[in-house]
């Protein structure tokens, strides 16, 4: 991982520009700052494209559990759903991946490809500097997380007899249940690009770029694998307000997971009762809530941290760092620090 | 974060030894090993208690929510949990810190403080760690993240009119939701001590550490935060099989996770249908059952990679690396080289 300076990020471009070679022969990022932007951006772009692949996958698998229906079905499926605004380059070929026959056996290729993911580094990356930078990326994580966990074998080997749901999982309506998750898809996307573009704030900000969001979403429409109709309304929602907050909190992308958020719920809840692991779903949901969610338990993660380790506390009502003297007569002081 | 070297972990030394004396101002960790080992492993167990805590934290969050019991009446649950196998330091002084009533307003403290948690960064560098080691540590990332997003309230503030379940949510037996709550908070606990235990067996692999994994949950249960009775239990699955390839498969811990299972489900469905943010308990349970699951769509995403990287895959039914002509007439090649 590049460390915590500007030009760190520059090393990182030799690397980068052989990824986005084989990917799509022709660069995905133009100049969009000085010293390594174009490199962070670019990581960033691959880091989101892990959590777009891993939403698919799960959508892909839920279908096909709740569903029983093949992976050509499934590939119809998503060949519609790339009419409509989940439209991109990554619906489209998994549509194309999903149909293909192996020639030797006429089964589904997808069912005789061993499910042990790879990956290259820059997902990885990108999680590690959003925790160098403070930034949630949850959707980012699970999905490469989701990858190490299928490349250990002896571990899931070890752990197969353990139990899942003793009731066998149905879907009732699976017309209703495909367009659930198109819409748990379309949202869990939103979280996605929202937490990347939260990342790339605050590494504009921490390394002294200065980025034009919307110009990097025009971009990466173009060039690269992530391209989405919905990059437009990302390029719109900065356009309207160059200071917005969050991604997520634009009028479009607002609406969006309004509509969507009961048909994400029912998701979830189906990949929890059905034993079916949804990470990202899930992951991307619980951000959803937490974001929303006028307290969090956080006040109570400050209490413990003040009890063991003396790490202050502030408090809602009055300005000031306090203590509480939890080893002595348990009131409250005033801290000097801090810490 | 400390570089790939098992040198460079040395360089933690200050940093972490400060952290512990202000914890519990001794040391909790004795010679586990060459060079870094020590601070390595004392990472880990402040990345253990960042999932620790969250867990505690949705465990009261959705008590409270769900049953309305007062912040008082929690903590006498939490005291009576801390009597059985969730016994641990950090069950015992969430009942002191929830029993504390501010002497101003006669309030609960814990309703008072600022939802806002902070950190000191050992939890992301033991995310940061894992990522290299290719080790997927969920549990502790999700809490890491909870911890940053309660601290973006720009974010929250913007966000916090995004809506919620349209039903109001309520639990109907109050008791019987406490003790799903329980064991769900026993079996997440499970699940990122085993992930923790995951990345010292790698780090030590990675760095040519000899640990004794067992020593090291004595070492941890006598004088740290996380010290908790089922670490001997974690010596124990050790010392009974030293090459166990994952804790959460040791006979104790399979046991009680099957015990589990059906609790930690209504749960984290219950956190879904009340919009109440569970990340690390729904991460938890996605992680297990994607670690039994018998096929994972990362066969998929294998045929994804090919299809827009040809970064190839291989078969269940034959040796040898695959890549298939996406772009041409599709055949199917082996290839050279797996990359």
């Amino acid at each position: 991982m590049p460390g915590g300076s500007a030009e760190a990020w520059e090393t990182l471009g030799p690397i980068l520009k052989s990824i986005a070679a084989v990917a799509e022969g022709e660069p995905c990022v133009t100049h969009v700052g000085t010293d390594g932007a174009g490199h962070f951006v670019k990581m960033i772009h691959n880091g989101i494209e892990y959590a777009d692949m891993q939403l698919i996958g799960e959508a892909y698998d839920l279908i096909r559990r709740g569903t029983g229906k093949s992976p050509a079905e499934i590939a119809d499926i998503f060949a519609e759903w790339n009419k409509g605004e989940l439209e991109s380059y990554l619906i489209e070929i998994t549509a194309e991946v999903l149909r293909q026959v192996d020639a030797e056996t006429g089964k589904p290729l997808v069912d005789l490809i061993l499910d042990q993911a790879g990956a290259k580094g820059t997902g990885a990356w990108t999680v590690q500097t959003a925790l160098d930078l403070g930034i949630p990326v949850s959707g980012i994580a699970e999905a490469v997380f989701a990858r190490s966990l299928s490349s250990k074998p002896d571990q899931r080997a070890a752990a197969s007899d353990l139990p899942g749901p003793a009731e066998a999982w149905t879907v009732d309506d699976p017309d209703g249940f495909v367009e659930d998750v198109r819409r748990a898809l379309y949202a869990s996307k939103i979280i996605a690009y929202s937490q990347g573009f939260d990342e790339i704030v605050a590494g504009a900000e921490q390394y002294g770029w200065d980025i034009q969001k919307g110009e990097i979403a025009k971009i990466w429409r173009g060039g690269c694998i992530i391209r989405a109709q919905f990059l437009n309304r990302i390029t719109d929602a900065y356009a309207e307000n160059s200071g917005l907050v969050a991604l997520l909190t634009a009028p479009y992308f607002r609406e969006a997971l309004t509509g969507a958020e009961p048909a994400w719920r029912r998701v979830v809840i189906a990949a929890v009762q059905g034993g079916i692991p949804a990470p990202a779903f899930a992951s991307s949901l619980a951000y959803y809530d937490g974001l929303r969610a006028d307290r969090l338990p956080a006040a109570l993660t400050q209490g413990l941290r003040d009890f063991f380790g003396a790490h202050t506390y502030k408090r809602i009502d009055k300005e000031g760092t306090f203590h509480t003297l939890w080893s002595g007569d348990r009131t409250e002081i005033e801290a000097t620090d801090s810490h």
